[in-house]
């Protein structure tokens, strides 16, 4: 035998995920054959545990077995991914019995995948899939390799003569390059509406938006200057302004404002969906900002802003889509019912993905 | 404007991550100019907070401050990538604050990754890199679209003349598709021993094996008959036994000797690290076993076991070896110090990439 490693550090066993956990293994959550769906949580310690869920308007109480498993059943709902967490005597903890995890800065929420019928455009089909490449970029504007997210078609070739249009979509604050493919299923949506001829074929380009500690205005230059950049130089793209569409929720709505309407020349498409537009780069941009409408007029085929009657920006919202039509220019406006979350954010994707690149 | 989703149901607003947690932003961990570690979790109601972690032999007490904020400070550690949770009056949970998490079937622990000054052959460098991509295929076996990962080098041309030889990895109990780049960092490791000249440029699949609720020799079909044959139409790679190698850790490497010896003219190498073979389908395998040993001698090139001392499967795995050798095959034997976990599992993939397909 061979003795290798010699220098390795001996490190204690203290720990074995492995085999801690054995014990707590359960289904949760479980959708039951009527639709009816069961959380269930181990914590034979615990003195309190609620059930937290974008599914309930308030926490719900869960109950404990004699073998210490906490659960609840909720009633049905309407199939989407719903954001979920335990409280648990008054923290928050993710279901450790679910791998479906919003991808967060900060606390991660599990993710309960309600497939109903499974019809909806955001679920796993049986049709041609494209992938998604993890990919390292170097930035320029910021010194350092970053990660972003490409999505390619089903049947992409990156040699052969076809040319494809690009969807560029930022993530909202606190959120990761792994938010629009994991909570907001960019790529199966994509593979969906493909197979039923409802958009053309695109590569989608998912950033990591957060530049900190540099300013936040650093992102637009990092976008401009090192990432569409690297896209164009390794992916066959058409990079005519009637090729390229920005859109992004939230914070990332407004940094696709800044971005698109700060390179008048650049992008066909600026889609935000439930735009942040309280920042300084915001007001700098646009405070005294007269835009130059033939510019505009020949390149900006589509500003169509997404807003749901409660979202909690709802009102700023409607006020910079007012301020832009002051200005001369065209936007369109879309008006959903619900919320400031994901469940609306995937519908204004598949909207948006039908409307762009025609 | 336009009302459009009519059919919407309204949401009531419930719950909002990116509002909610604002006040829990911190800096977790953090790794000093000393090299010393602070761990930060906020929970002013909390009694008790502890650090768990992989650095040390037993939890650390943590200690809070007026605004709630627990914190503990530990000594530097040996440059690596180490799990750690909290456990909060009892209850683990991982850190909010932080991004990396250990993609697990059960309770997902947080990473520390303590690069040090920065030569680990695991961390992100500035050198050229590939990429990972996230891939669906058709499972005939499992009758259902399943997940994998595939690495390819930098400069990979799937149209290019040059075809690639093909490392098999699997991960362990509990563990996902994602674990071997996330923790694994086999893609990392790929880049900076290729840009050292250690490796040739090799393609790496990472699939998901757990396939419950089929019983778990079904992956062993999977992989033959719809993973291999999904790699082998996709991409350009090397079809015979000595570009094809076959690695694991823990329940995966079990699973590679099971896949590996029982197909004993597909793979040239086989590395196992620290496999796990109390199982069924193993014994049924090779309790009565008398393999042809001029297949093994014409195809196997390298069979090499990993195993560290305080492994809890280190007389196991050395029982293994020895019945493997009784058999009449070859069997290098790699020893390192240490425990069953990542830390070595990382090392013993970096000797094995620099061992196959030479």
């Amino acid at each position: 035998m061979k003795k290798i490693f010699s220098l390795f550090t001996v490190l204690i066993l203290v720990f074995l995920p492995s085999q801690a956990q054995k014990a707590t293994s359960l289904i949760s959550p479980e959708v039951h054959t009527d639709n009816k769906i069961t959380f269930r949580y181990y914590a034979p310690d615990a003195s309190k545990v609620l059930l937290s869920t974008e599914m309930l308007t308030e926490p719900a109480e869960m109950l404990k077995d004699q073998s210490g498993v906490w659960s609840t059943t909720v009633d049905p709902v309407k199939p989407d991914i719903y954001s979920y967490c335990y409280l648990v005597d008054g923290k928050q903890v993710s279901d450790p019995n679910n791998t479906l995890i919003f991808p967060y800065e900060r606390f991660k929420y599990s993710l309960a995948d309600i497939k109903g019928n499974n019809t909806l455009v955001h679920s796993l089909h049986n049709v041609p899939h494209g992938k998604v490449s993890y990919r390292y970029y170097t930035s320029s504007t910021l010194d350092e390799t970053r990660t972003l997210l490409v999505y390619t078609p089903p049947g992409f070739d990156i040699n052969a003569k076809k040319k494809y249009p690009v969807l560029y979509l930022i993530h909202g604050a606190s959120e990761t390059e792994e938010t629009w493919t994991k909570v907001g299923r960019a790529n199966l949506i994509a593979d969906n509406l493909l197979v039923l001829n409802k958009i053309v074929p695109m590569i989608i380009v998912m950033p990591y938006a957060n530049v900190s500690p540099a300013p936040p205005q650093y992102f637009t230059r990092d976008m401009m200057n090192d990432i569409i950049p690297f896209i164009e130089d390794n992916y066959p793209v058409l990079k005519d302004s009637k090729n390229r569409a920005i859109s992004g929720f939230s914070e990332g709505g407004g940094q696709a404002i800044n971005i698109g309407l700060t390179n008048p020349d650049k992008f066909g498409y600026l889609c935000p969906f439930a735009p942040y537009t309280d920042t300084e780069e915001f007001r700098k941009n646009f405070s005294d900002w007269y835009p130059d409408k033939e510019i505009f007029n020949e390149h900006l085929i589509l500003f169509s802003v997404y807003i749901a009657t409660r979202d909690h920006l709802y009102e700023s919202v409607i006020g910079t889509i007012a301020m832009f039509k002051e200005k001369g220019l065209r936007v369109e406006t879309h008006i959903a019912r619900g919320a400031h979350n994901w469940i609306n954010c995937r519908l204004y994707l598949i909207n948006t993905m039908q409307q762009i690149f025609k």
